[in-house]
């Protein structure tokens, strides 16, 4: 099922750069890996924020949770999640 | 441009049975035409709510408001709009 | 997978009597059906508001939102759904 | 009688991780003795949060923040409690 | 246990007002009753509003919820309960 | 004249554990006399959270905030005063 | 003791002009009336909204709230009182 | 000086589309001679929103209110003012 | 023109004593030069509270812009400014 | 097209007074050279605070992401945009 979810980064002004680089390398990679394998369809970017928008399909809950805490950046994220469902007006339903 | 609109509807209690399903008719015609031309990419329903997140896809502001504006529900609905951008891991950018 | 759902009800004041009492039969045996199920394990008021906190067990966000939006008391309430997980120090996990 | 407790965890981002560890451990046996005992009798993770809403079964109010402020996260949470009642629909009541 | 309730009232401006001063009569004894039973030891106006703090004394939440749920003014109010505890520096604990 | 007064406490979380003690030993000792000499009337734990409602009755705003700002904790919490009056239904008024 | 107010006038829309014309002359005697004895020293509108800011010069809160709850215009308005004491750096003081 | 001006318009759902068409009529016309005057410098809609940013450029607050409070829709908006000054960036100042 | 101001200090609790001393005391000359040549005409204390509100008498937004912000505690303070305008029921007026 | 900013700048406390120069000598002449290519064709800082509305002029929402998180400042800024659009009263559409 898919999960609507808004995620703010709040990176710490004082984080080493070069720990910083690395963090977002691995955040990069991740966030594809699971682009790469349906499992994250949608991340956009909040024009001016330092945020994102993003559509997860998991099976369940526990997969979703499972998913999210493991991003490297996630002690450093306000995250919320919307459980979503199908609109009787998509086209594609 | 893409952007994100949350949608609350709501109706009064006290509308008219036979109006309320002719102004959901219309509402569902408008919203599929705009989903078939390419402009209303996504539409989902927050579950348990009645309310939408949906990203709109359109050449300006001035197109986006006429085109929500222009909702058969617009008069019983909270709206509010984000912009988006590209985010740098998505792998479709 | 489970849900958390707060329910807050907001029911006309000028709700025929006779009207109010049958939607609050209705919306019992709806309930309790759901209740004996097992789609809707735990219901609780909230002590000294007209509102609930419950949780729900469903396949997926469409078959929540199918429940809930079935409710005779639907269009009078405001709802917010936060999803779920298993928590680690569970000890029935 | 039952109360509803919502606990999201601010962990400051340069804990030693030694010193998190012991304290996560503390916490779930602490948590995991009063599920046994039947003080604590749901306990859910907040699918996407550092965060659980809980269910509490005490005799009083002194006892309910004698449990939680003992908590070993306790310095790290914001917590917010809500008091519970039967629910007229509830079939178990 | 005590409990914390703050009570707003939103009377319908165009409620007539015999019946209003019936209700408002209702409210007093209803009040006045459980202040001299001892349930509900504190009610105080909070200055400029049409609202007050109290404090309840009951036995669970329940009863608690029984109480303020039977107040004449229940349907035209906001209520939110809190629940106390002794306070180490209470000099009557 | 009484006021309500809540009371958050944030005591940051590196605070030196001997200074902590002293510092709490001082504000029990502050709480006490003023409970004593009559002016803090009410004092309130609110179950779960670090954090008072209290009833204050003194002369004056000049007196309460002389009060207030003299709690030896006063730098580390976040105050709310609310004025308060007579409540008609009041049976001790 | 001084109190800062602020009252934000909510007319209903369909309220009879004559009614209305009626109330708000009723409305500025009474204000002026108590701007004369001293016990209103200050009115200032806000700029663009049909709200104010005052502050009222009484004995107590049960003179303030009696003030205020007499005001014609007490029913159509949302108002939140705040207490002051005397700014150290006051010249006036 | 200028003032940064949110409205948030509320027609009611029942108004006569007639009585609409000419309050929409006057509010333009007197909207546009204000920005002819040189006092309305800016206005934008809010996209998807029923609202606008306005900028005004007048004298004083008692102009500023003197002017929103006389637009045929100010019963039906909600408003908030900001004042602004130069911004030390700015290349016109 | 008049302009309400509300500021909120937010001292850090680290702060070298001494260091606090001296900027209190700039601050305290600092506002009552502003007192005295009749620019800051009021200042009160939130009663339990290190805030104040204040109001202004300036000729615009530039030069409230450049008293405040010359302020030797702007750095630590949350300041919001509310525009006022003469009130239609003001004696002085 | 259009969008509108919200930037509220929180420099830490304790930033190098050299590298704070420094780094508002860049956020300066960033500003500046947006606002003489057109693309940021207003700023107005809100009075008495450190923050300022501003609009941009460009042409989707990752060329204003672009510049937005391309200011120096933006670790240290919260922003907030909202997509503008030609208002039907503005005389210069």
């Amino acid at each position: 099922m898919l999960f609507h979810v808004r995620m703010d980064v709040r990176l710490p002004a004082d984080l080493d750069p070069g720990e910083r680089d690395a963090l977002l390398a691995r955040e990069k990679a991740y966030s594809q890996e699971l682009q790469r394998d349906g499992r994250w369809p949608h991340i956009w970017r909040i024009a001016g924020e330092y945020a994102n928008f993003s559509v997860f399909d998991v099976e369940s809950g526990d997969e979703l949770h499972q998913l999210i805490s493991g991003l490297p950046l996630f002690p450093y994220m306000d995250i919320h999640v919307t459980p979503l469902a199908t609109h009787p007006s998509d086209i594609r339903a």
